[in-house]
């Protein structure tokens, strides 16, 4: 008589008690599609045996891959951004209101007042803002999206991203850097100074640049960062260098005079190509916005309050939960959890394009977030692996022999393993503003969830 | 009675007359120090049973920790390099007598005598070189170094390094980046011309940057660039941008009117920063030099015919051997062995010292030339430990969460052991100069077990 081999799955109470009497058991770590909840099984059953959804999802696939984002021009962002006039400052993440917005983009969109010249200082902001004379809007709303705080007024510097595939256009405001600046929910004059720097002289000088230049291929600059250490999110060092390598011959050309100060402020800021990749993913998901039934991901973002995700087969859908605080903290001396902002800004638009969080393993240095060492890094990059639903054709991981980054967040393979997207991000004070940390943030489940019922409602009867 | 176990160190053929006995038997794999030569083997143990050495090795080990080489100047080699004057050429290598020299030292060589207008053109340049009219010296014999065919002439552009502990200094010549350029051997009038550029407009935009900036940490900088994919002898992409982040807002400031040319110049060579890792490299090993009997590798270099190696114990010998063939090459296509130059350049300087083949590890991008992925990269660092005695404190391998380059170079290791260091580096053809290829070359045991010979020699009987 062959000896009898149990092989126990997910059930530790049935493998005690055979192993009781005596017979082999081997446990294998198993848990049940999104934790056995019966609301979530069945739309999620629903959602994997509809060929339709798999189909859109193969297509949105292709337009993902094939997207080819360029860098096309810089200037004022109420020249570029069309619908951006008058008495109006765009921000980060879901629409909110004055009295539930956080304190860091209240301070951003104050120093934007003084900026523009509606207020004479940030209290003049505060109050101008709170009484509603200043419209306040999503960035998504006009085809914008920024990092952190997310602020954009009409004379703010700005970059314009067009996918030359697509023909879709997206604007995102230039980084403004460390320390005193909008993104990080400071507002008072050294941010304002700035601003006003970038808008006179950074913007110029690259928008003389790129009329020389022609547009720049914004993919192919990502995949050379991600050999050189970034993820593209957290880390820009080596993007924003090869940004400036690839433009600086015709800057020097055209504005010698603004190269100084613009070096200046470039080199001092490895975060510079963050927003041009946010712009960049921005215009790769548009482009699968609406083919389809798909549940592949195309918007997540945060205010600070409320996190937001969007999926391609409901274009016009807001899913929201509240917005999570920054798990995996890193934070500055003296700070913690209690000064802690909630999660912010449209930055995980990236990490649905096969960068950030996805292209973890691409960046030792983002390794510090997540436990120290190089396989803590590559466990990042395949913690996103499970709820993505290809790899990358154009970004590479050098540390994985070459391998594509995990691309295209699938909603139903969040809601059936049950864990949200993360995302490589910084964290700002919940009070005073400014940068105090830096971590991991993992969207909650339940707007994807919310996403995938919707999704199923909106399919004609079988 | 328990059962006999085996353990057999080398030998198959005892352990195959210990299984046919029924014997469980673990081979384990091993081979003779210096390959059981006695003409080594006695060298060899008297070498590392003398504490005289291991003090030595140990007190190299600390200078080559604490070395700090920075960029001081560039400008007119002539000017910068004490003794460099009237009708003189460096070379890279051992001193080499005209007949024997290579091809594509002789055409580079040939192209600086058109530089300094002693000739019209290449033909006269060769005619020139032969009558013997200009004097041709090791770059090493000046205190200088250069990369592959490594041709300095008086005219030519040239970066001045300096060790802030030591007060070293060394010089070396600007890259002259790819295609028609006198380090891959090409002295055409192109070549000519792209020095000339060099010489009136990028030294100058570099030593006016410099003047203004104050002396650059160049270690600080490598060890950023190994961080960002760099091996910093094959690969220089990135300490090449950091290199131009760092002085670009001070080389504006100062001539706005130089950094168009310089940025197209410095933009698309990735190995531009090359000979200035080569300068500094030579700066820490000239440290160790003639400090106490040790037998730490300072010098390796080649002039295509020969290898010449010298230890830090023996400052004023040279131990020479015919230089290799280029090993694991990868050639242009329609090239082969057959095509090949030899091993050439003063380079190896550079793996010595914690870099190159020593950093494999760092440049996802090397590992084609070592078998494809990183693993083999991994063993590219792992083969250069087993011949070094300390890991770098300074440059850290992201992909081993950060543990130290193998630094310094033992050459009692390398008799032992029976290998000889690597050399990232460039192929050269034999004939018609210029580049086809690069891959890893192997430096031959013979001069380092000469050099042991020679140490042992020198030391008083105990």
């Amino acid at each position: 008589m062959s000896s009898l081999r149990v092989v126990s799955a997910g059930l530790d109470l049935m493998a005690e008690s055979i192993e009781a009497q005596g017979v082999t058991t081997t446990r294998v770590d198993w848990s049940p599609p999104a934790g056995g909840d019966p609301d979530a099984l069945v739309p999620l059953a629903a959602a994997y045996a509809d060929p339709a959804i798999d189909a859109a999802i193969a297509d949105a696939v292709v337009r993902l891959q094939a997207a080819q984002p360029h860098l096309i021009s810089a200037g004022r962002a109420g020249d570029l951004i069309p619908g951006l006039e008058g008495r109006m400052i765009l921000h980060a993440g879901p629409p909110i209101e004055w009295e539930r917005r956080c304190v860091p983009q209240r301070l951003a969109a104050a120093g934007a007042c003084v900026l523009e010249g509606w207020a004479e200082d940030l209290d003049a902001g505060l109050a101008l803002l709170e009484s509603g004379d200043v419209e306040m809007a999503p960035a998504h709303s006009l085809g914008s999206a920024g990092a952190m705080a997310g602020i954009i007024s009409p004379s703010a510097a700005a970059w314009h991203v067009r996918d030359e595939v697509s023909g879709i256009d997206a604007w995102t405001p230039f980084n403004d850097g460390p320390g005193d600046a909008f993104w990080l929910g400071v507002g008072g004059p050294e941010a304002v100074e700035r601003q006003r720097r970038m808008a006179e002289v950074v913007a110029p000088a690259f928008a003389a640049a790129l009329t020389s230049h022609g547009p720049l291929d914004i993919f192919g600059l990502l995949a050379q960062g991600l050999a050189m250490g970034d993820d593209c999110h957290m880390r820009h060092q080596a993007t924003t260098m090869l940004l400036m390598r690839e433009l600086l011959p015709a800057m020097a050309e055209e504005t010698p005079e603004k190269v100084a100060e613009t070096a200046r402020m470039v080199g001092t800021n490895g975060h510079f190509a963050l927003t041009i990749t946010i712009a960049a993913a921005r215009t790769a998901l548009e482009s699968i916005r609406g083919i389809g039934p798909s549940s592949v991901v195309t918007f997540i973002s945060r205010n600070g309050v409320d996190a937001a995700v969007q999926i391609a087969g409901l274009p016009d859908e807001w899913f929201l939960a509240p917005a999570p605080l920054v798990g995996d903290p890193l934070y500055r001396p003296g700070y913690s959890d209690d000064d802690a902002a909630g999660d912010i800004g449209d930055s995980a638009l990236v990490e649905c394009c096969g960068l950030g969080a996805a292209a973890s393993a691409a960046s030792p240095a983002v390794a510090a977030f997540l436990g120290g060492g190089l396989a803590d890094a590559v466990a990042g990059t395949h913690e996103m692996d499970a709820i993505c639903i290809a790899e990358s054709e154009r970004f590479g991981l050098p540390v994985l022999d070459g391998r594509g980054t995990p691309l295209g967040v699938d909603a139903r393979a969040v809601v059936d393993l049950g864990y949200g997207p993360t995302v490589n991000t910084g964290i700002l004070h919940a009070r005073d503003g400014g940068q105090i940390g830096a971590g991991i943030a993992r969207v909650p489940v339940a707007p994807f969830q919310q996403a995938l019922v919707r999704l199923l409602e909106s399919r004609p009867a079988a």
